[in-house]
């Protein structure tokens, strides 16, 4: 069995503005530590995936980046979409660069922008996952034991008798619900977070696009008589035209009776606005979580990142406070999910200097 | 009678940082529309005093910037005091310089940084007070009928009883009180501010100094012989050197039998703090405040300068946001006065830069 990779690295991440822009989205970024979120992405694959089976696909803005961020990687796996089409166009386009060179491989597909801290427990997830694909043709979808209500996430319900160790059969898919639905769910007791992770064989993605995404399907057949030749740039635009703006979820895994489901063992995140940057980041006494030098005077469980300017913060609470060269952002924890809105706000104003 | 101003112009402001720096504080700033306090100071006075009867006293890291923000006084009226020394060596070494022009000139000694909009009622209060100075060869003060219990003023308590149009006794002045003693003035009625701007001969002020600063004035007599000559400088290091550290308040107004006080019908600020600043800004709907390009989401009551660089806020409010070029503060509107905590933090670990 050899274990191929899919990172998905094309999310712009509008809600980690100001430090996020479109030439260095979420993925990009130092959010903790030394290493951006898509190099610990990649470093957490080591041991698993050889480089060389790494594949990243992201888009025209971000790959000169990319290929800087993980120089590791071999230059050609890096490929830039030429048009954002969601996950299902995504997926294709990985499964046809990985069925190029085996077409018996396991593919995971992975977003680039997740924080897992427990390398190992994800390895063996993995691991585990892709021998049950591998064996089974079956979609295997990894869950996560939701702890709160999250209207952000969707949500998959499963049957609770194991198949095999930590192996379910998904019962259904629900996307992002309303709290009341979230809420239920919780209770429920058999719905878990869509990690939007997911492990099968590269031809058992490729059936199941056939089956449910004809039209993908074709295109996809269409590409893959020009990976590795001169023309497949060409051929990428031409094909991705016309492909189905849909995401996998969607199109093929809701749709699909031969989808699984592996329990997360490890912590994870999404890393998806700020308000989770704070509660993710170590803290001192006053709840405080600072990068740069900060001066804080009766100031409480607020997250300040300004690495080039001073900052001085007297009698606040619950804030974020984001100082980069550009742009300043000052927002309520509690309307972390309102940055985006500043960014479509920009988007009509036609500040790109700011984007 | 010939009316001459002298102008203090020595603060450092240090609850205006990070705008006020050492060597451009408050009275250097536009803290309001196009033009700075000083030079607002300077122009509150056309038509009342001649530009070459005009001085100003400041120190060595300012004087530079002064000459260049009011070109049309005479640079030889712009005095660098060698050493800070309170009000009572600045108000001493003013008296000199208008002596030396003219013995029987009335003298305004006026800070440099106070906001007052109301030229023509400013112009009134200070001439029908000048003609009384001249008359009587008493000393007069300003006082401003208090509008709140405001614990950062000294206070005048005055005689209810007019000697004539608005000129009363002085009975005492006080220091600055606690809360409880500031709502007694408030109650009481016949306490007002202090504004720290006063009216005299100069040959009055030099008298008094005579009798309750003696040190001081045997100080002045030294450097009344080099005025004028080119020893001025010289002597005036040496002779500063020795002067004692004392207010105008605590040195003579408080000790003087010979104080009157004129009210002022005019509105006055002295600028105190940011939280003044957002009181004395024009607001948008929502209360606003905003130098520079800002957006606003759920924000109430704030002040905001970022003149350079975009800014948004979501979901906050009564917060002073100043952004500079070398450093950010988010304040609490309730913990303006802490700002100058922030200062002394900096003193202490040598942040000069920041300073």
């Amino acid at each position: 069995m050899k274990i191929y990779a899919v990172i998905m690295a094309g999310g712009i991440g509008s809600r980690f503005w100001p430090r996020s822009k479109s030439k260095k989205p979420k993925q990009l970024l130092k959010i903790f530590g030394n290493n951006t979120l898509i190099q610990n992405t990649v470093a957490r694959l080591n041991g698993l995936v050889e480089n060389d089976h790494i594949f990243v696909i992201t888009n025209k803005n971000q790959v000169k980046q990319i290929k800087k961020q993980i120089p590791h990687i071999p230059e050609e796996n890096i490929i830039a979409e030429p048009f954002g089409k969601n996950t299902a166009a995504c997926i294709g386009l990985g499964a046809v660069l990985v069925e190029h060179r085996d077409k018996d491989a396991v593919m995971l597909t992975l977003p680039a922008d997740h924080l897992i801290l427990d390398v190992q427990s994800f390895q063996n997830t993995l691991k585990k996952a892709a021998e049950f694909a591998y064996e089974t043709k079956g979609l295997v979808t990894i869950g996560i034991t939701p702890t709160r209500p999250e209207t952000g996430y969707g949500y998959i319900q499963y049957i609770d008798e194991p198949l095999r160790e930590n192996i379910y059969k998904v019962r259904t898919f629900a996307e992002k619900p309303n709290l009341s639905t979230a809420k239920r769910f919780l209770q429920s007791g058999d719905f878990l977070w869509n990690s939007g992770m997911f492990i099968w064989r590269v031809d058992t993605i490729k059936s199941e696009i056939k089956i449910h995404l004809p039209d993908l399907y074709e295109g996809l057949v269409e590409l893959s008589k020009s990976v590795g030749k001169d023309d497949f740039d060409e051929t990428l635009t031409n094909v991705y035209g016309q492909l189905r703006n849909i995401s996998i979820d969607y199109g093929v895994m809701e749709k699909s009776k031969n989808v699984y489901l592996t329990k997360a063992d490890f912590n994870w995140s999404d890393v998806g606005s700020w308000e989770e940057v704070y509660q993710l980041s170590d803290k001192d006494d006053s709840g405080n979580a600072k990068v740069g030098k900060v001066y804080t005077d009766k100031t409480y469980s607020s997250y300040i990142y300004s690495p080039k300017k001073f900052t001085a913060l007297i009698g606040v609470e619950n804030l974020i406070v984001i100082n980069t060269k550009n742009a300043l952002l000052v927002c309520n924890r509690e309307n972390a999910q309102d940055v985006k809105k500043v960014v479509d706000y920009l988007k009509m104003h036609k500040e790109t200097d700011l984007l």
